[in-house]
């Protein structure tokens, strides 16, 4: 017997920890590793061999962690270089020392990439070491699986932001114009789950180039219709040539994306400054919408939880690496989900957007097989541990 | 038997609808008003006759009504001039004219001193009006009352966003600071409450002049202790001067409150410009802190739809006017109130502050007092009625 390796990586979510309570839980039930790790701050803490032993965690700090936001275990923005074998060499002596035997990574786009990168090359040199990816991101990016654990809760969240704002803007009699800006830099899926609500006016997706004349034209419609817009924009959103509607703002954060953040301040501007409206009021769901674990969807976290069992149980197959496990969407009318898994290499490095054919002209939101597609994931609220008022967590272990 | 009228002012909170079924409810167990009407945006839309009756609410539209955020009858913005007439008689007209006898009024500082007015006007000149107070305000910074019903819920939710935006910002182990962002004009009370979470470095209230120098000083030395700063700051913080930490940006409502926001960046922009860190991300709160209905606090929901019921059930004493019902804690260990009433203008008009005695220097937040006003207040989370993924509402009377 050996070892195993679970780490962390990228931004956080709501539910990337359930992840790691289902690859726990696995083992207690099969115990097919001696010890579980936890790799602190991802890569970068691996290589520091900063391990922290997961193997007997309680039920109740299992099912705590499921409620606990962000990467208990740390994360970090360290990319390994596909071309540079010097961290791989460096992470499987790590490896060796630990006798770890495989290494489940929790991320994103870059983590599924490391994930591929990794198996071809141990498959290539002959080194006996396993990688296996669990998906995760807000973005709901990722090729392959129908939905990327994070992105659910993070939407219902979304949304009940804007049920209860759009009450909120509603209730002076005055001109007003209400701005929601989500997180959403490629793909513009958490802006559009918040068609479901019903509320939105106008949607601005990063999937189109965006036209400042007839966006504009749109708000001012909606204003001489009832006197109130709603929009929700995209972090994403950016003019046909590339730049971006928050533009000046954004820094590079050492990974070739854009840090992004005011594009709902560039819309208030844009809409003041044409004199369409008197008053417009920026909400930026910010950090807040990727760790609002005391709104999570009660789909999003068991699915989470059950893609770390799911990785964790496959792995008895000993020919299983390089894969990334996900769902897909049964037909019929109850929602439900297969659990499945692919090459890395299909899920990782395209970015999946908004179906062209789902988005409605002239800023109208989406058609009916959005409602269908996001409708499902935002259901059900697990019960909450609760400790002086908020979620209880448990403390992230790269802090202890 | 004649009827009575209630209505909504000011700001909205998570908890202001269930001040309103309280009233509503109470007059369904003893119907000493044969018609319940609601009066549809506050002050101005009353003196327009546009009244709903409310009478016979359905129990289930009760209970969602008191998970409502907003006000669900609308409000307003509009003054009653003190040394006016003219709109005194109005109203009176309009009460005669729908045998309306008294009225309920909830609202914040500006509606308590409406009461106040109302009801010594309506004296003087022998008047048979009646006008009663039912307090919220997230603000909480009504005299009298040990707090106000909408601030517990706005605080739960600021402990909630603390406690998991922190768990989001140390994820990395990049120097970082955090700040975030609260409403509070004058009074510090949301900001201050986040001190319960026991995540937060530097707090920045209103109660206090802001000298940048000691400030910059305590984030420099925090950032040197552990590469992190979690620091919380109120819209209204200011320096000695009067003029915001985000001035530039005020304008005016129209009752002479400079509207704020920006606070935050104005923080992180002096921290950026002094090279104290390298980075400082805001969150700001905004509309979502006082309408966030998916997190209610149990006691803020189940006072405010008790002081509902307590103004009605003391109305039937003909002598009840010109009052303001509130709560005052009871000693003892376990947290308790007594329902009191009292003068409006003791309630009005006044700024409760936190008390100077309560806040440590050099923004190192709050005593154990504060803790133990705050704690009790955020416990508790009523059962949700969801709808579509989100807390079910009644659409809003001055809408249909």
């Amino acid at each position: 017997m050996a070892n195993c390796l679970v780490a962390q990586s990228g931004g956080p979510t709501t539910v990337i920890n359930a992840s790691l309570a289902g690859v726990v839980k696995a083992n207690q039930l099969n115990p097919i590793y001696d010890t579980v790790y936890g790799g602190l701050n991802g890569i970068e803490g691996i290589l520091e061999e900063r391990l922290y032993d997961l193997t007997n965690m309680s039920d109740f700090e299992n099912r705590v962690l499921r409620q606990t936001p962000s990467s208990c275990l740390g994360s970090c923005r360290y990319k390994l270089k596909r071309d540079d074998e010097t961290d791989y060499r460096k992470l499987v002596a790590v490896m060796d020392k630990y006798d770890i035997e495989i290494m489940f990574y929790i991320g994103g786009n870059d983590s599924m990439d490391t994930v591929d990168a990794l198996s071809q090359w141990a498959k290539k040199n002959n080194i006996a070491k396993r990688f296996v990816g669990i998906p995760k991101t807000v973005d709901n990016d990722l090729m392959v699986t129908d939905h990327c654990p994070g992105f659910a809760s993070a939407a219902k969240f979304v949304n009940a932001v804007v049920t209860s704002t759009w009450q909120d803007y509603n209730v002076y009699t005055r001109s007003e114009v209400f701005i929601l800006e989500t997180m959403g830099r490629d793909a513009g899926w958490l802006a559009g789950s918040s068609v479901i609500s019903n509320k939105v006016d106008l949607l601005v997706l990063p999937e189109e180039d965006f036209d400042q004349e007839v966006f504009l034209a749109e708000v001012k419609k909606c204003m001489e219709t009832k006197n109130k817009c709603y929009i929700v924009v995209s972090e994403g959103a950016h003019f046909a040539d590339g730049s971006y509607l928050a533009a000046g703002k954004a820094v590079n954060d050492g990974f070739g994306h854009a840090v992004l953040g005011g594009a709902g301040n560039a819309v208030k501007n844009m809409i003041l400054e044409a004199g369409i409206a008197p008053r417009a009021k920026v909400q930026d769901l910010s950090t807040a919408q990727r760790c609002a674990n005391y709104l999570q969807s009660e789909v999003d976290v068991t699915e989470a939880f059950q893609l770390g069992m799911s990785a964790h149980m496959r792995s008895m197959n000993p020919a299983f690496t390089g894969q990334v496990v996900g769902v897909v969407r049964k037909g019929g009318a109850e929602y439900d989900v297969n659990y499945i898994a692919g090459p890395a290499d299909e899920f990782a490095n395209h970015v999946k957007n908004i179906p062209s054919e789902w988005i409605l002209p002239n800023y109208a939101g989406l058609s009916k097989e959005a409602y269908e597609y996001f409708t499902p994931l935002i259901q059900g609220e697990p019960a909450l541990i609760m400790e002086n008022g908020v979620p209880a967590y448990v403390k992230p272990y790269h802090m202890r």
